[in-house]
């Protein structure tokens, strides 16, 4: 029922360059040491981001890692589901009719209903809310759900 | 980020429970057969339902399996925890304090609320519910949600 760890190294990592400068653009072993992410790890979470269009990433002096949209524009879905692929509550809503249970069976109905609702939540969180929360925390105002 | 088959073998054996006349009893080679269920799956499965007390089981004539409690008493969440354990939908969850960056992590936060969304949604759904919903499906009433 867990996200994967990558999933919560994605996440940490593209909180971390929504937090920069517009078109910022850092290291992945400046992000490693920031986040506490391994750098092996890190650099296959990055790779999944990059083909997943959500960063770009440049070599030599001057390279890094950097959002490739604006982090309003990223949501918590697309960045877990970059890693870990499609939300799947159940294998039987893999894709219609992958369960011959299907037509008679109401726990299908209700897992889909079910994970409408979370995809929906998981897609209401931007990167760009994400770094604001993050930039509230640090500064010790009171959590508060947007 | 999916229910394991064993959950879901245990929410079919509840289901199947739950439509049988109250106090029913049956056989788990008779829920084997109905729900597709590999028998030795199911007894792991009964096994984990009974140690939660959600149903009892005896042995000899006349024994087999029925519920603990009546199906309107007995929650989605229930089922699946009896067998996959408590929601986790980030290891950061695990208990307060599990990860250190949860003071100052605003992923932390966002998963905290979707988590709580999400065990209140499957705390919604009863046996009862689950019963009703595939006795109108099998009559081939339009479904809709409750």
């Amino acid at each position: 029922m867990e996200i994967t760890r990558q999933a919560d190294y994605a996440i940490r990592s593209m909180i971390h360059l929504a937090e920069l400068p517009m078109n910022g653009r850092v290291s992945t072993a400046s992000i490693s040491e920031a986040q506490g992410i391994p750098l092996p790890f890190l650099t296959k979470v990055i790779s999944r981001l990059a083909t997943a269009g959500l960063v770009t990433t440049s070599r030599g002096m001057g390279g890094g890692v950097s959002l490739a949209r604006r982090p309003e524009e990223v949501t918590l879905l697309q960045v877990v589901e970059a890693v870990d692929g499609p939300i799947l509550l159940n294998h039987c809503l893999l894709r219609s009719g992958a369960c011959e249970r299907e037509s008679f069976c109401a726990a299908h109905d209700v897992w889909s209903e079910i994970q409408e609702r979370f995809v929906s939540e998981l897609s209401a969180v931007t990167m760009q809310d994400l770094a604001l929360r993050q930039a509230r925390k640090a500064a010790g105002e009171p959590a508060h759900s947007e």
